[in-house]
Order: structure tokens, then C-alpha cells, then sequence
């Protein structure tokens, strides 16, 4: 051991040297999906960690392509934008709606400037990988990096020589809310809280605070608080030199609190000094983000915290291994799940607390609690995906999930740090907890959970704001439009989803009734197939369909008849549980098969949302047609995921859409949710090797999927040296793999 | 003990019945000087207590004829305004500058309203006695009423049946400062923070915040929040339908900040139900005004606090009975000293804690700690009758002073709850302390106070911010005009008034050089004495006079050249302390008193000023003169101070016009601080005796003024049956004396 430790440095320096292999994380690029409303961002966070430290760049200037204040924005980066406004803490990736992305931290250099829209700076040098940002303000010759624990935020900026800056600004954010309070602690530390919530605007009381405490490295000759100030009658501007304007505390350290309002340190500094910022958080009180502090980061040290970060992320990674493919597939593959482990995050403080679910009571517990549950989307891949890597934070989300309808007697839909936004539609919960369960994930209490879907799936009153319109639905299993644009069908569908996969844990657990009924419900999905236009077609509540109706309409997010986000041909496949039902519905196999074509080939297909992500997959449940599975898939991935800050096709999704490419990738997709299976499709890679946590996965340490041959099609499947009949794998057989080959030709 | 207790209530229904006479408590109207820009209201509170609750109407409605917002306005309350918006917590009483006036408390009834401009109400049936004040809210038919104790105010509301509401408005006030924070910590209980300051905008930097607790004693059945939000741009007002508004958050507990909040409780309310609300502050933290409301009020017993507070003031006011006189001529000296005792007020927590001058350290006092220092008001005749009458406040608050200096190097000037506020001319402390030393009043530390005067009288860098021209003055003994709008007659003549004060300090202290140096700076304002107008003038830096000279110009508080508050006729004679080098100096006694009477015949004389109060009782200082004072003096209380919303001319000034019209009326006034004597004038009453504390004066336990004979003039003035030789009553002889006979006749 002495001897390991005297010569470690130089073993570890010799084996760089002989493997000079680039590891997973260095495959990872930060910067995809920072363009094209892909709404990642570059910012340093560790996997599933609750801080996020993001260069804020949309706002304060003209030189911004995209302003947040100008137009519907969620992210605090975008690739194409020129202004920093300083570093954002806790931020969202990959979502749809503005919320989160404040607590900006800025470095300054000369006279002190507190207006954001003088402050900013273009900058250049900008670099990102896991864990780490780093760029260089033009403006200041100042050099900026950032680097996190789960808890607390690390910036460091190498100053030039003379009077420099840190500014912590409370009056902006992404988020809607405003107000926030600052109190300086010591020259050294303020701490404080800020306003956050009403994502997406859908439930305004959807509030909720976030404490911080700050901490610098370097005592400061002069430290403050700036506030906007309620502009005066013209009379009183003659008196009051601060109204309307910001204005300067210099000589009061006290409580501050205000909708815009900020805190400044200023130093003396020489050549090339560095000052360290760390900034913690807590969603339950500033006590916990000291404590929060004290623990991660005892000592404020940049580059080990920085190491340590890549390490975490480097282990994620390393759970899957690839081999060929191109260095620009590897980047996106890795890249992809790099974004599949940035939400659900952890929630609570190091010493277990958190607030409940609504009610906001501070509780405790002792595994880990995770938040940002964006379930409609993630029910379709990201938990799925997390059943097989990481079946223990799986399960630890699950517990989440029911620790939350514990706490506020509903599952949540999209859950935001406690608090539940009714973000989209549907049901999603019991998808991911049904899909978890069947493929063996079970360590948690399911009478709880099957009591929670059973609730929301059967409660017929305004209570129930899962399913808003459930009176209908169980009344006349579908959904009426009774509004313009209430997304009728689209919830129909969900719950259809929803109560399939609820029949599947309903049998599981032996109530065969509810199984029966449940799976009865998830069947009316054929009340809305229009013969007429081949398509879903919303029901009026007479019974009688939408006259008159354009299928098409609603394309690029605009508001429709009863479809969400989408158009009636983004929606009429997605029944994932029933391809069969839906091939006779619509008139038989060449009929689907054709129709469901021509979504592709007259590019109704949206590649950008999650409706229709199914739709390549579809056809390989109808037996001779899986080559277009392979075809589509393909195209897809090479047409929308790339290497480059718009290599993701519209929001992310909290990974979802990384997630796609992810599996797609590996030859796995998982096309419905609650069946324990995947579609094989052509691997982009020609060894994919997935490491099994044994905790849950016994049957093999690492499951090798193969590509033999040439050519973009599969002709064979082999499990284990056992030919696989079709093109399904289930879940059970490919944990218990060693190796699959996969055997691909021309067409 | 036990017959009085079993009898208690019925002797004191006797004692009641026979001496069915008016106690002082109950002639003091506390509407005087709540119009005419007297600045006093009508709030409850007890004797020098930190809360005091006033009804504020300064805001809102076009019913209101003045407006906080339309113009320079500093008080809470204006008696010709109508529209009522709540009760402000903890108030300035008689200054001329905008600040505190905030947490304002109002009930409503009906639909939930929090925008003042719309919940605000016409009121009636206003009744305010010494602790107590109320009024019936006509929209909503509520009575609303408040007590006090020292640091917690008690609200009573008295509901009709149906939905009410109590409404705490955190984001409007006096103050030019705004941003608050409130949490609930339960259903009937809110904590919180307000930011004030910046007090007549001298030193922007000089703001503090002010911590509450608010209780209620019935159980709502609804709470919540309220807070301006900012507008959006036009797209995103489609979305967020709070942009612009007052958003109601009904469903967060938890801290809510901003520049524009409130909390509100709602209930239901049987027919006039009444529900107490107690507000508790404190100026070091939450968890202190929680201990001072615990403390001061452990049960919320409205009536029990009324009648203790009312209690509390006839004892104070009883220090001085009165017969003879009118019943207007006993309400306004009644009234004069009850304002007399409003400030200084104590600052300090019940467990002794407050915030340190200006570094807001927090510190412990056994003693009390006292704040609102408006002493260029106050040391002409204030705080000397705090030395006769409560001389152990006196003393606190002297310690209070020398504490400040101890915490932050200077004496106070315009003291604002531990934050100097540079406010108004001089070095007033000085004569403050040294009246109060030369009357005997000397338990605290002099030599602190003695350094501390030193230190401010010749430190002529630009540290010292209470004599900011001092070097100019002590190099030239005046202080040349620099600026336009400079003050820098009246700044020196305040030096003048110190240091004559200071030479008499220096003296007793045994420190002969110092005394003598003081002295001789004393005689400087010789310099300022134009021949040719026959008035101080500016001088330029150069020596020569200011050219072209009006000495009329600052009139009516415009700004002038030299003069601050005034214009050169309303400061050439006041100069104390040399009234016979005064005369000298302007040719003469004839002279000297044809130009002094022609200040009140031609109307230069300010009543509504500080710089000439002292102005009438100069001829007392001149043989054969005397009758003038006594006829100048009986001619402004007939025209200036009566019982009446009017009845003060212009700012109370913390007390001090009141003060003056009190000693006046009593029959003593003290012309020259630092000289321990007074002016007697003719009485308005025929007898008045002065109870004196016995720890501080043991030569007799009161003194009776007794007015003999009819007539304006004084013919003699005997003391313990000796003949008083001249006009003047040395303090020693009056604390001293068991009677004082004043004969008056015609002149």
C-alpha cells in the first residue's frame, strides 16, 4: 500500500500514457442542444446534482440574437448569443418554459457598475466539459470558470491587476417571480432567498423560495448592495438623487430585501490573482445551505472540486462503453446521456431535508429525494433508461414519486422542487413506476403507489388535477372538446397510456378486476378514429366528431382542437400498447403500414416532441416491415443529432430527446413504456458494452451488444449465441446477456 | 389588601363621582398639530414609546387634499384628508422630512381588495385620546381602534357579519425607502422585515430595517400574500396573467421579498365580532420583537392595554398641574406636553438589545437606549425641560448620546434609530449636555462626552460630518460661503452656540485653556455683522461681504445664500449667550431693540422656525424691556397655539414648538441652553405646580408658580416670599423653591 501510494502519480502518469484513450467524459460536448431550442446548457453541475452553474447570456443587450424578455425563452444559454451576463445557479436543462435561472454571479473590472445592461460583456475562449466552464470577458480581460458540487456552485475569476468586482445580481432570472432578500453575513459571506416558480404560468401559486449562502475567498475593500429604486414624482427626484435609478448601499449590511436588488464585493487585486466564489443552496432554509456548504466544500478548492466533478460524471459514462462509430457519434452518444443524468436531480440537503410535496413542511430522508420530474416527457425513455443503468437512483425516484403523493395525496405530473406545475397531460407517473416494476424494479411500497394511480385514475371531481377532465373520461371513456383548445384528445391518450399500464400492475398484483377494467378503459382510444380522415378526431360533447376539421392543423406548436403540441397525425399512432387494434382500426396492415409512412414522407412527422418519437419504432411490430424502423432511425439520427449546438432537434426535454438518440444508438429503444421489452434496432456503434449494477442485475456483470457485417439493415439476432425470434428483446433476456450480436446487411 | 381588592372597582366609581374633576390626560387632544404642516398625529402610543400607531391618509384618493406622493409630506396622518388605508406602525411625530409611516395594518370587508387605491375608505365617528384612537371605516362599517404598549401596538377591529379581511401593506409608507420580506410562521401569525431611511435624503446610506411580528386572535380561514408584479412585454402578459397586477399568492407560506407586498388574512365574522391584532417590532431582529410582544403583551387584552397606557400618560402628564386658564388653555398645554414626551422614544428590546450608531453591532443596555435625536430642534427648550421635569430620562438619553459616540465616534446631530442622518446645522449635542451638566444633571460620562465635543469642535478633516466646514472655521472663526445654498451663517452660528457651550464645560471641567479658547471662537459671529444692513451677511472666501445682499431672501424656506430655514433677519440675533455684546455690536440698545421689535412688526419673525424662537424673550435681557417679551409672548400663543388641527405653527419639530408654548405658558422659559436660568413670563394660568423627582432635586418636592393680580405685565416676581431680582430665574433657585409669586398688572 505504501508503496502504490508512493508511486501512484507515476503509475497513474505511465498508464495515461500507454492507454492515451479518450474516456467517455472526454467525449462529452456540453454544447449540443444549446442552439436550436435544444435549452441545455454548458453550465458545470455533477450527474443528477441540484447545482448547475450556467453562463446567462439573454439579456441586457442588442449584440443577443435571443432575449428572454423579448419573446417565450427557458434557458439561461444560447450558443448563438454574445452577452454574458454572469453565471446562473440551479437551472433547468432542456425544458420548454421559463423558470429557475437566477442567482447571477458576475465579475467586473474598474468603476463599479450594478445595471446588467452596462456590466455584460461579449466574451470568447469559451470552454465546456463536464463539470467545468470556463470563458474569458472581453470587456475585462477577466477569466471565468465554473465548476459544482451536488450542492454548491464554484466559480473562480483570475482577475487582471487593479480594482475588480464580484456582483451577485437577485433582480433577474429566468423564472417569472421576482423578490428576493440579501443579508451580508460577514466582508466574506452574504446569504439570502429568491423568488422562483409558476413554470410554464400553468398554476401561478406553483412558488417556491431557493436559499443561498455566498462565500468568497479574499476579504474585499469594499462590499454593498444595490437596489432599483420606485422612480419618484418629478418634485421628489429633485430631493431623491436614487429614485428611479439603481442605487448604492454601500454603509448597510442589514437585510435587504426588494424585486431588484443585488450585492457587490470589490477587491484590490494584482496580475493575474484568482478569487474563489462558492455560492450554496437550499430549497428549505439558509441554515441548510451553510450546512450544505460546510460539508461539500469544506475548503474552497477549485481544481480538486473541478477533478472530482469529471470523475463522478467519467463513472456515469463509463456505464456505457463504445467502440467504432465515428468520434462525432461517440461525442453525441455520450453527450446524449451526459443529458440524460441531469434531471430528475437531488433535492435534498446534505442533511437529508427537503420541503414536502405542497404543504412544504420540512421533512427528512435518508436515501435521496429527487426533483424535476418532467414525466410526460420522461415516462417515454429517460426512466426506462434509468431501470437498466441505474436501477438504484430508479428506485430512489420511484420512492420519490410516492413520497410525494404521501405528502400531498397526489402522484405528481410536473413536479418542480415541491411544488407541482400540471405541466402537460396525461398521467405519466404510472408509466414510469409500471414500466420499473415489470422489468423487476421493486423496492418500494406499490400498495402506495397502485392506491395513487388508482385515485387520480378513478376521482371524478375537481380534485383530481391530474386528469382535469376524468368526469368525462370515465363517463364516456374519451375525452369531449369543451373548449377551443383544451387538448381533449391528447389527455384521452394519456390516460389510455396510463390505465393500459395500470391493467399491467393491476394483474401483477392480483387485482384482476381493476386489471380488467383498466384495461378495458385503454381501449377507447378507437372512439376518436375518424374513417373519414384516417386519423384521431376530436369528439364534441354531442358524440358527434369536430365538424369541420383539419387534421393538419396545429403543426409548430400552434394551438389546435383537442391536440397538444402537435397535430392529429402526431397523435393517431401513439397507442405503443395496441399496434395491433390500431393496424385492424385503421383498416389493416398495408393500410398502417402506408399511413403510417406517409407521416415521414410528407413530413407530418415532428421530430422535434414527444407524441409521435414513436412512430419509426412502430413498424417493427408489424412483422416484414422492421427495415423502416432501421431506415428511419438512421435518417433521424443523422439528420438531427450532431455534434453542434443545434444537434438536438427542439428541447430536450429533461433529456428525452437526448435519451432517443441514446438508445437508438446503443440498438435498444424502448417503445412502450409498461412492456418489459425494446426494439433492436441497427446499433450505431460496432461493440456497445453496458455494466449491470449487481445490486439488481445478477444474471450478468456486462451485457455486450455486437454489430457484425455490413450494411444498415438487421438479419439476425443473436442472444448469447441463441437466435432472438424478431426484432423485440425483452427486458429480462438482455440482463441476463452476456453478449448480443447483431448481424446487419443491405436491404 | 383584601377589602381593596373586593372593593376596588366600586371605591374607584366614588372617588370618580366626587372628584368629578377632568384629569390632565383628559384634556390633551391629540388632533393638535395634525394640520397646518404641524406634522403630529393622532396615534396611539404611550409616553416616549417606540410604537405608536397613527391612522394614515396620506395616499390613495383624490378625496385626500394632500398627497405623500404629490409633494413633500412627512407624516402619517393630515386632519383635512379623508381616505383612510390603514394604521402605520411606529411614526415620526412633528418632523418635516418623509420617513417610517410604514406597516400599515388595515381591515376590509367583502371581496379580497389589496390595491390601496381601491380598499382604502372614508371614515367617521374619529375619536383620539392620550393611548388610544378609532374611528368607523364608512365603506365597510368596521371600527377600527388602537392602543399601545412600548414596543407593540394593539388593533382592534370590530367586524360586521360576513367576509372580512385584515390586510398588512408592506410595500407603501413615509419612508423613500422600499422592499420588505414577511413569512407565516402560522395561520394567526406573520414575521417580517421593512427596509427605512434615508431620512430628508441628506445621507442616502443612512437606512436601517425595522423587524415586526403580527398576531391575530381568531383563526383566519384564509391567508396569503399579495405583490406587484413586474410588467412584461405585451407577449408575455398573454401568458402570465399576474404581469403588471397584484398577484395573490394563497397557496406559499413560505418568505416572500419584494419592493410591493402585503399579507392578508381573511374571515368569517359573526355581527360585531371584534378580532385583535397585536404588532410587535423590534430594530435588531425577529426573534426580539417576538420577545417584546411576548413580553409587553403575553395576552392580547385591548381594553387592559388602553386604560394602562392612558394610565401611563396622566402620571407623566400629572409631573405639571395647572388651575386657572381656559379648558383650550389647559388641552393645548396638556396637549404641548404630551407632544413634548413623544421623542426621544426608547429604542432598545425589552431584553435590552439594540443595533449600535451606525455599525448596528448588536449591543445590550440595562438602562434605556433612546433615539430620534432631532437636536437642532430640540436642545433649545426640549430636552432642558426633560432636565426639569424627568430628569433621570435626561439622563438616559445623555447616556444614550455618549453611547452613540462610544459606538461610532460622534456625537449625534439628527439621530434616526442608530443612523446619523446629517440632517439640519451645528453641534447640538453640545448644549444639550452642558444645559443638562450646568443644571446638575451629571450621572453619565463626561469626559467621554467631553472628548466627544472636543474631537467634532476640532477635527478639521473631512471625517467630521457634524461640523463639515470646520476647517474653514476654525482657521477663519467663520464660515465663508462656498456655495451657493450653502447654510454657512447658520452652520456657524450653531458652531458659535456649541462652543460658547463647550467654554462653559471646558470651565467647570477645571480645562482653563480650553474654556478660554472656546470662549473666544464664541465671539465670532462679530464677523458676520453687516453695518450697512444691520444683520449677519455671508462672507466670501476673499473676506468681503456677499454682493448684492438681500436679507430677506430665504423667506417661506426657500433656499438663500448662507442662511438655512430662514434669511438673515430670522438668525441676526441669536446669538444667546452675548446678548449684551449683540447689542454692542449693533449700535446700542435703542438701536439694537428698535431693530429686534421691528422683526415682529414688520413680519420677519418665524413663528414656524426654530432659528428665532428665542427672539421675544431677548428684551427680557435688557432692562426695561421686558414688557415686550411678555406681550410678544402672550400675542403668539393667542395666534398660533390653539386647540385645534391647526393649532401648532409648522412642524412640532419632535416637540420643540410645543415645548415652547408649554414653558411659556408656564411662565419660564429658557432662553440660552447652557445658561442655567429662564426667562420668566406671564403665567396663563394662575397656578401651576411642578412635581419634581426627588432622586434628582431635594430641595423641595414642587414647586407652585402662582399668578397674583390682573394684567398681561409683570410687576414682580417673588420666590419662597424673597423679591426676585430682574427677569430671570436661576435653575437652582426654582428647583429650590416651594412658591413663586408673579405679580402682573397693566404695563
Amino acid at each position: 500500500m505504501r508503496l502504490l501510494t508512493k508511486y501512484g502519480v507515476t503509475l497513474l502518469f505511465l498508464c495515461g500514457a500507454v492507454f492515451a484513450q479518450k474516456r467517455p467524459v472526454d467525449y462529452v460536448n456540453p454544447f449540443i442542444g444549446t442552439s436550436n431550442y435544444g435549452t441545455t446548457n454548458p453550465g458545470a453541475q455533477v450527474p443528477q446534482g441540484l447545482m448547475n452553474v450556467s453562463p446567462f447570456n439573454v439579456m441586457g443587450s442588442t449584440l443577443n440574437e435571443f432575449d428572454k424578455d423579448a419573446r417565450w425563452w427557458s434557458t439561461p444559454y444560447e450558443f448563438k448569443n454574445a452577452y454574458f451576463t454572469g453565471f446562473s445557479h440551479v437551472n433547468l436543462s432542456g425544458v420548454g418554459c421559463p423558470d429557475m435561472g437566477s442567482l447571477l454571479l458576475m465579475a467586473t473590472s474598474g468603476t463599479l457598475e450594478v445595471d446588467y445592461r452596462k456590466y455584460g460583456s461579449t466574451y470568447s475562449a469559451e470552454k465546456a466539459t463536464p463539470g467545468y466552464y470556463s470563458n474569458v470577458l472581453d470587456k475585462y480581460k477577466i477569466k471565468a470558470e465554473a465548476t459544482a458540487t451536488q450542492r454548491v456552485g464554484t466559480t473562480r475569476f483570475t482577475f487582471p491587476k487593479g480594482t475588480n468586482h464580484i456582483l451577485l445580481n437577485l433582480g433577474e432570472g429566468l423564472t417569472n417571480e421576482t423578490g428576493a432578500s440579501v443579508r451580508q453575513v460577514s466582508e466574506t459571506e452574504i446569504e439570502g432567498s429568491k423568488l422562483l416558480g409558476s413554470f410554464c404560468y400553468v398554476n401561478n401559486q406553483a412558488v417556491y423560495p431557493i436559499y443561498f449562502v455566498l462565500r468568497i475567498n479574499k476579504k474585499p475593500s469594499k462590499t454593498g448592495y444595490w437596489k432599483f429604486q420606485r422612480p419618484g414624482a418629478a418634485w421628489e427626484n429633485d430631493w431623491n438623487k436614487d429614485a428611479g435609478k439603481y442605487k448604492l448601499f454601500t454603509d448597510y449590511k442589514d437585510i435587504l430585501a426588494g424585486d431588484d436588488i443585488g450585492a457587490f464585493f470589490s477587491f484590490e487585486t494584482a496580475e493575474e490573482e484568482t478569487v474563489e466564489v462558492q455560492l450554496a443552496v437550499s430549497f428549505v432554509s439558509i441554515a441548510n445551505a451553510r450546512e450544505n456548504l460546510k460539508t461539500e466544500q469544506p475548503k474552497g478548492d477549485f481544481d480538486a472540486i473541478k477533478t472530482a466533478a469529471e470523475a463522478k460524471w467519467n463513472d456515469d459514462l463509463s456505464k456505457i462503453e463504445v467502440e467504432g462509430g465515428t468520434a462525432d457519434q461517440k461525442t453525441v452518444f455520450y453527450t446524449a446521456l451526459y443529458h440524460a443524468l441531469i434531471h430528475p436531480n437531488i433535492f435534498q440537503d446534505v442533511n437529508g431535508e427537503y420541503p414536502a410535496m405542497e404543504t412544504r413542511e420540512t421533512l427528512k430522508t435518508t436515501g435521496n429525494r429527487y426533483t424535476v420530474f418532467s414525466l410526460w416527457d420522461t415516462y417515454r425513455n429517460v426512466q426506462p433508461l434509468m431501470s437498466l443503468l441505474f436501477p438504484d437512483r430508479q428506485t430512489a425516484m420511484i420512492r420519490s414519486m410516492i413520497g410525494m403523493y404521501k405528502e400531498h395525496g397526489w402522484m405528481p405530473k410536473w413536479e418542480l422542487y415541491s411544488r407541482e406545475s400540471y405541466t402537460m397531460d396525461g398521467d405519466p407517473a404510472i408509466p414510469v413506476i409500471v414500466d420499473a416494476w415489470m422489468k423487476g424494479i421493486r423496492d418500494y411500497d406499490i400498495d402506495a403507489a397502485y392506491a395513487a394511480f388508482y385515485k387520480s385514475a378513478t376521482v371524478t371531481d375537481s380534485s383530481n388535477r391530474i386528469r382535469p377532465d376524468n368526469a368525462d373520461y370515465v363517463k364516456y371513456n374519451y375525452v369531449p372538446l369543451r373548449d377551443s383548445f383544451d387538448n381533449s384528445v391528447s389527455h384521452a391518450i394519456e390516460y389510455y397510456v396510463a390505465d393500459w399500464n395500470l391493467a399491467q400492475l393491476a394483474k401483477s398484483l392480483g387485482k384482476t378486476d381493476d386489471a380488467k377494467m383498466f384495461a378495458a378503459r385503454a381501449n377507447g382510444y378507437q372512439h376518436y378514429y375518424s374513417k373519414e380522415y384516417g386519423t384521431f378526431r376530436p369528439i364534441l360533447p354531442n358524440g358527434d366528431f369536430l365538424s369541420p376539421f383539419d387534421p393538419l392543423m396545429g403543426a409548430n406548436f400552434e394551438p389546435n382542437h383537442g391536440f397538444h403540441e402537435g397535430n392529429a397525425w402526431n397523435y393517431s399512432f401513439a397507442i405503443p400498447y395496441d399496434i395491433d387494434g390500431l393496424v385492424k382500426l385503421m383498416g389493416g396492415k398495408k393500410n398502417f403500414v402506408q399511413r403510417l409512412q406517409s407521416t415521414f414522407d410528407k413530413g407530418y412527422f415532428d421530430v422535434t416532441n414527444e407524441p409521435d418519437m414513436l412512430y419509426p419504432h412502430i413498424f417493427s411490430e408489424i412483422a416484414g416491415e422492421e427495415w423502416r424502423t432501421q431506415k428511419l432511425v438512421k435518417t433521424i439520427l443523422q439528420e438531427h443529432f450532431t455534434n453542434s449546438p443545434g444537434g438536438i432537434p427542439g428541447n430536450d426535454d429533461t433529456g428525452t430527446m437526448s435519451t432517443w438518440a441514446l438508445m437508438n444508438m446503443m440498438g435498444i429503444y424502448p417503445l412502450c413504456p409498461g412492456r418489459p421489452d425494446y426494439t433492436v434496432v441497427t446499433p450505431v456503434f460496432d461493440k456497445v458494452t453496458i455494466h449491470l449494477n449487481p445490486d439488481f442485475y445478477q444474471g450478468t456483470s456486462q451485457i455486450v451488444i455486437r454489430k457484425e457485417g455490413q450494411g444498415d439493415y438487421i438479419k439476425a439476432i443473436k442472444v448469447d449465441g441463441k437466435k432472438n425470434s424478431g426484432y423485440k428483446l425483452a427486458h429480462d433476456k438482455l440482463v441476463n446477456a452476456k453478449e448480443i450480436v447483431i448481424t446487419t446487411g443491405n436491404r
